[in-house]
């Protein structure tokens, strides 16, 4: 085990091995060092009880092979699916994010290992940016601040948020937090899922997919909660954007995959739609060139609405709950295998992303 | 009565009164016509119970020596309270707004008509903007829309509205409906009003006026929902910002008069507190040369919080609404002696607006 830890000629690595760690301590291996603003995890609580290696890009990524778990800290590590190949030894891979697309591809569908992710943490925080985006919007704020600019004061006409129409595409975690917060401020909540129900406590109804055109036309605002899948990319395309009324706001706070960019911009630019909001796009970070940041009406937020002060902390604290869990049998989870048939479905490895994704 | 209805010489004025109208009939005198984007009020519903003479600026101004009633329709009538000052023969008073301050003053002590007002047609309207001011500011959307104008993507570190504090100065239906929209949305908001309580049911808490400096200290937010009276004229001020937190975020939906605005301009500019918002400034229309338009952290928006496309609608009905209950002697209310009393206090005729309302 000594021979796998990381020595000081690594700069940004922490050092591996407490005193205490044994031949038979689990070895953990942390992926991180791609994002530079990106420090990696202080893993000080687990140092008596693992063998901790931290891989940078392109450094040390045989320690993959040999691992018992891998922590996925830095989810745009380059490669990321690729040195996860290797891991096939592995009985636990933890990825510090609330989705698997990026990290998990169709070329995993030979592991085995309990995957965990940090689904959750950012719930309530990204649930409180769609309440900040939908009130930005039918409040004029734009418009405001275009005025003050301008040094020009004249009356803006605005709308009520409370008894409008929303509808969420997606019935996870952050879908029925942001069900929740927009329901308690009087707006009329529903959902897209898998299958239709009626008796969902966080929706006033569920739809079905199929039935997603008709509930499209119903919201003034839309929202896009949903995981990055075969199923959903691409979503919200220019026959979803023409079924949304002329006023209607969508925000993006899933996956830029979801969402067909060159369909959205055409849509805002034409008036189909009457703004959107984008925490999220298909390439982060989103290049000056893109022709996002210039449509009047769609804003950019750069992949930031739940970066509260304590996010990496918690980051953290989930993969540490997850490690005792684990050592002690009672983690529970879906393996890789089953969640890349989950998100890719039937695509090959010769087609590891879908088109959107790209 | 005939010779008081208003010819079709008037531009923009109602024709008066219809063809049932008896000398018995109420005479109504509406006052309008000072804001050339305010249409007339629709009054056809009373057409046949009143003498309806639609009062522009400058003109007719004797038909309020023998009205019954006046509705102040546009409360930026020049020199409103000069000329509700005849109004001694009216039983009642209707002024389409929440508040009385920029209608009534010292000058009108001898009058005894009941006044009613629009107050809580626009409290969940602007209890809405307030959450969205709030959200602006901890989302980071200023800074957001200015990395967009650069097309620059770089991470930004936002807060958390759950959990942080706010005090809400003025207890009143304003004040309130903001209580319950923040609380719904995980904000502990307690309340500055007369008298402090611990059992009010909309805030954790109600601070009095001689508790606020510590209460202040505590808030992460603090609105001032408060009436403009001789009490809450410049209530905050130099020494108010400064017991606020250095990120506090000031909000202002009640009257421009209740900030000390070069007091804000001072602190915001010095980082005493983190940025405000107006909705609300002294002068309205806020003229191009206030310093208030171009302080970073400053938002000026132009009294616009409750703006939506059916607030005149509202007005309108409040006040036919309320006529019904005078025609039947049920309506309620305190004189204007009283109010004047109340907003003014001991202000004399010579001083017929506090200092920080001229």
């Amino acid at each position: 085990m000594a021979g796998l830890s990381v020595g000081a000629a690594q700069p940004r690595s922490r050092r591996g091995l407490g005193p205490d760690v044994t031949a038979s301590a689990p070895r953990l291996v942390v992926l991180t060092g791609a994002d530079p603003d990106l420090p990696p995890p202080n893993l000080a609580a687990l140092e008596e009880g693992a063998a901790i290696s931290v891989v940078t890009p392109g450094e040390h990524l045989e320690l993959v092979a040999t691992a018992d778990v891998v922590f996925v800290w830095d989810t745009t590590f380059p490669d990321v699916d690729g040195v996860l190949r290797d891991a096939t030894g592995a009985s636990w891979i933890h990825v510090a994010a609330a989705g698997l697309d990026a990290v998990l591809s169709p070329r995993l569908r030979h592991l085995t290992a309990t995957v965990t992710t940090a689904a959750g943490i950012q719930d309530e925080d990204i649930a409180e940016f769609v309440v900040a985006a939908a009130l930005f919007h039918v409040k004029e704020f734009e418009l405001a601040a275009r005025q003050q600019e301008e040094r020009l004061w004249r009356e803006i006409s605005v709308r009520r948020l409370a008894g409008s129409t929303c509808l969420v595409i997606g019935c996870g975690g952050i879908g029925r937090a942001t069900a929740r917060k927009l329901r308690a401020l009087g707006v009329h909540v529903r959902g897209a899922g898998r299958t239709a129900r009626t008796d969902d406590p966080d929706f006033d109804r569920v739809a079905s997919s199929a039935e997603m055109t008709s509930e499209l036309r119903w919201a003034d605002l839309v929202v896009v909660a949903a995981p990055l899948t075969a199923r959903t990319a691409g979503i919200v395309d220019a026959a979803a954007l023409a079924a949304m009324k002329s006023d209607a706001h969508l925000v993006n706070v899933a996956r830029g995959g979801c969402v067909v960019e060159a369909d959205l911009v055409d849509a805002v630019q034409r008036g189909v739609i009457g703004g959107a909001t984008l925490d999220v796009t298909v390439d982060e970070p989103l290049g000056p060139d893109s022709p996002l940041w210039a449509v009047p009406g769609i804003r950019v937020n750069p992949h930031s609405s739940a970066n509260t002060p304590d996010l990496l902390d918690a980051f953290r604290d989930r993969f540490v709950d997850d490690f005792h869990r684990w050592k002690t049998g009672t983690l529970a989870g879906k393996t890789v295998a089953d969640h890349v048939q989950e998100i890719w479905g039937r695509l090959g490895e010769s087609n590891p992303r879908p088109s959107h994704y790209e």
